[in-house]
């Protein structure tokens, strides 16, 4: 697998799971979703439908990689390389007709992540990184740039996101609750949205609990990648999923990791 | 003013405050937001730029018409035709480099909205209405749909959204919770890009307090002509902004309407 091999096959990935999926957002939920009195949910067939276009590709170049899905479970976990893949990152705001949704590709090399793609079919948009650099594009190429986070000196400056605070536990609530007070602006709703407008610079902090390894091991590679620290709240290992921080600038991580133990 | 000229027209506005307001969308904030100290509002920038634009334009071929703006005040709110622009709906989107902000452009004749547009430059989409029909469209328009509210029978089914419960006062935030507690599906952020939502039939409900007319002026046509209805809490005129609820769907709007009241 050749670097220049690699990239097309992620691209093709992209590809198959946005052709997938774009056919049921927003035409196809109008039309569909209240006719069959509610058999049919169109955010579980786009899901499968991309998620099984993605497994197809890989299981035919690389059938020795492992497969995690958000749709249809694990194989070879243990393999030397391991896919994780994600659909649709952001099912609600899909439903809602808003292209604040991603599929997330996440690919590991013995356990550790180290390539990750955000693909948004509607806006023609990708995010992605390797954990050295971390790029924005659009679909065709024609735009391409380098995204970098921002520098932020304090909590007080910070802008934070949250997908929202009523998936954060009970336990652990509190502690979001004293860091979003410190922060200057909070935001709800993003998704993986939110972690790659923090790789862009635009957001410097994102707090979430409950996360699965595929809400979060695609995005590790191009947080890293933009300059960014992605962490558990107790400062481990985020790849398991859980209670995740990202933060552009390791001032306000290590501020908030402070607060969010305390 | 014939139609085709006016469509013309409104597409041309929507191009100027496009091409006035994208240079500061997410490569700005990023490179500049910080390094000038905080001095330095791309915010601010990009809304000026895109009134004073759209200002010119409606100066130069409408001189007889009046103008309500966010950023630079009335003139002649007694015209016969008056027009009501909002550059950046939703710039805490825009500030996290999201693309679910809008700029809104609405037409009033004797005071009733009689045409509205909702442009989105980045994702290059457009919705607009004349209370009759509504439309979306992609800016190249090789894409462009009619479009309708979607039918819910009843609160137990729908899909709600608010930009933020917090903008919610006091006194009126609880008949809110009682509301969203019936909902289906409750979702905050969206500012314009909710209505427009529920116009094209994915969300059901908006419900909303303390907005200006330049919030909910251009929004009333698109809604209106995609089926639904948008009023105050109490049923009454929506045009002038306050406390606003829109439904896709008659029979949610007057459930809706009776708990807030209550």
């Amino acid at each position: 697998m050749t670097a220049v091999d690699f990239e097309k096959f992620v691209e093709e990935l992209a590809h198959v799971s946005g052709e997938a999926i774009l056919p049921f957002f927003r035409t196809a939920l109008s039309a569909r979703n209240k006719s069959s009195a509610g058999d049919f949910d169109p955010v579980t067939e786009a899901d499968h439908a991309a998620e099984t276009a993605m497994r197809r590709l890989i299981e035919q170049f690389f059938p020795e990689h492992g497969i995690v899905g958000e749709e249809f479970g694990d194989r070879r976990v243990d393999a030397e390389y391991v896919w994780t893949l994600d659909p649709i990152d952001g099912t609600k705001s899909f439903i809602c007709g808003f292209p604040t949704w991603g599929t997330l590709i996440g690919l590991s090399h013995k356990g550790a992540p180290v390539y990750g793609l955000m693909n948004q079919p509607f806006t023609r948009e990708r995010f992605f990184g390797d954990g050295e650099a971390a790029f924005w594009s659009r679909y065709d190429g024609a735009e391409k740039r380098r995204i970098a986070t921002r520098r932020c000196a304090a909590l007080s400056e910070a802008t934070l996101m949250t997908t929202s605070p009523l998936l954060i536990e009970e336990g652990r609530l509190e502690a979001f609750r004293r860091v979003e007070k410190q922060a200057r602006l909070s935001r709800y709703g993003g998704d993986c949205y939110a972690y790659c407008a923090l790789a862009a610079g635009h957001v410097d902090l994102v707090i979430e609990a409950g996360l699965h390894p595929y809400d979060i091991v695609a995005l590790i590679p191009i947080v890293r990648g933009a300059g960014g620290i992605v962490t558990t709240w107790s400062g481990e290992d985020a790849s398991k999923g859980g209670a995740i921080i990202a933060a552009g600038d390791p001032r306000v991580h290590e501020a908030a990791l402070k607060m969010l133990g305390a």
